[in-house]
């Protein structure tokens, strides 16, 4: 704990020269990608014009970072994956073996150490004859991946002092009955232009409620509260956040609680503490809610799970060291 | 009429030889898309993996049909594309005139004179620096469009004698206030996984509800029913469709009333004679709603209105005729 309200500057991830990229060749050094059934460059990666994932935002993905040459809880994505696939009653063209061997693969292809991972499994094109569009086993589906050099979602400085968080006025976030979000999907429009509104209105990231009162999710991130020495978590209208579940044991190890359960925007409001966590932001402190302050600076428990959230990374805890052995 | 509860199949379109595909290059007469900045084959037409108009569905669209060598209401179609663009933040990079020069260019390079014409408007990619994600402006936007030869989405048989629809149970439709479905929009897996719920049913299409009871639209169309004397379809939570608008028009052709108000299951299971509306189908008549018969076949208000649509379509209302001149 640094008792100033900012995160240390040597906990905020960064490339450093002792964590730059493998040597490669220059097409391949701006990120990777897989489509369908070959490896690109990312300047070539793309996807037909008439693939449902497009069309119709009929797919799901996931996304797994590199830090220093490990990805993180790679087993715990591709497991989180599978369950999207069957919720979306998709079926993945890969086992999950050859899965993580072609995400190594795209990895060793750029030779970067801190990278963004991501990948989907898209509907693929209508089938020729309509009344098949009704029968998930008449379509093909289809994998294509990228991975791109690790830039967080928030500066370096915002995750430091912290963010201003603001709750969604304009929009409520989709329901589970109508898009489960626990099947990670590209239906974020509601995301996106919550987005918008907190621009619009000075804060750094948004959060979005049920309608009724209840926190949801934030884009591509959950939220956590602390609250009476506990920390809480919506237990409903979320995505099933593998950094989220990540929070829930090093609570255990600092021994914080850790629920999930209904949460209000009450609750949220007279909070101690809150933090975003997401694969793309790692754990982000909240110091302002609709702008208002809410300690001074980002608290001591978020400091310290932010803080230990790399330690143990870095020192290997759920870690794969990628595979770059064949590319060089 | 025909008093057989059978649309008679020259009303059905199809492409006979008096309305055959002017003369193309081979690569272009299955399609064509424009990608950006550039007309290219279909099967070349695609998009890059970062925009995301693909990764978060954050586009509006919109489409246009040709039958016979003439868009039907193509300004209409534009100015709805228009207003979805407003309302999702959206810059559209052409105005309205080269937009339309750009989808009579598109056809023709095609020669089709049946076609399905789509376009949308996509975030593009995402700014280098991440704060600027919360600001509209610091996107480019883009512009992607393609052309197919055109295929009901509802065989011709289906058509002639209605098709049975099923309320889904599963899903219901994405709420206006997380997306706001009259801005023609990607988000669509609720209704896509409301299609595989009908198939695994055996019904040939869905529609759903707001979750209350209330009926709200069908996977790309809009609902009607007929119900003592009047023509019906839900106010709100839906697509402000084209064709549907359409039937307001014809209704007023035929002396009977149409309105946009609450529309509940119960009306829907009640009513004498239900149709959808889209783009891609015209006028759908529904025979069967939950595997009920509703009638002996399409009833004689479906069968008026759906003759009539293509009947005065086929006159050049509300027409106009693909320039395809400069391509030949």
């Amino acid at each position: 704990m640094t008792g100033e309200g900012i995160i240390p500057v040597q906990h905020v991830m960064r490339t450093d020269p002792a964590h730059a990229a493998l040597p490669r060749a220059p097409e391949w050094t701006g990120g990777a990608g897989y489509v369908i059934d070959r490896f690109v460059p990312i300047d070539c990666a793309s996807i037909p014009i008439t693939d449902l994932g497009f069309l119709r935002a009929d797919a799901v993905y996931d996304v797994v970072t590199v830090s220093r040459g490990h990805f993180f809880r790679l087993k715990s994505h591709q497991e989180r994956f599978a369950r999207s696939c069957a919720r979306m009653k998709l079926t993945n063209p890969f086992e999950a073996e050859a899965e993580a061997r072609l995400l190594h693969k795209l990895v060793a292809k750029t030779g970067l150490r801190d990278a963004y991972v991501w990948w989907t499994v898209t509907r693929g094109a209508n089938p020729r004859v309509p009344a098949d569009r009704l029968h998930p086993d008449r379509f093909t589906n289809r994998f294509y991946a990228f991975v791109i050099p690790y830039v967080f979602i928030k500066e370096d400085k915002d995750r430091q002092v912290g963010i201003n968080l603001m709750v969604s006025r304009d929009y409520i976030r989709i329901p589970q009955n109508a898009v489960d979000p626990r099947a990670k999907n590209f239906c974020s429009l509601d995301l996106n232009m919550s987005l918008m509104e907190a621009g619009a209105s000075g804060a750094h990231w948004s959060v979005m409620t049920d309608g009724n009162g209840r926190l949801t999710e934030s884009p591509g991130s959950n939220i956590f509260i602390l609250k009476g020495g506990r920390i809480l978590t919506p237990d409903n209208g979320c995505l099933e956040g593998v950094t989220g579940q990540t929070v829930f044991e090093l609570g255990a190890k600092v021994g914080i609680e850790v629920k999930a359960e209904k949460v209000t925007t009450a609750d949220l409001e007279a909070a101690d503490e809150v933090f975003l966590t997401s694969s793309a932001g790692g754990i982000i402190p909240v110091s302002a809610v609709d702008g208002k302050q809410l300690s001074a600076g980002v608290g001591p428990v978020t400091t310290r799970l932010h803080n230990l959230y790399w330690e143990l990374r870095w020192q290997g805890w759920h870690g794969t060291a990628v595979d770059y052995g064949d590319e060089e």
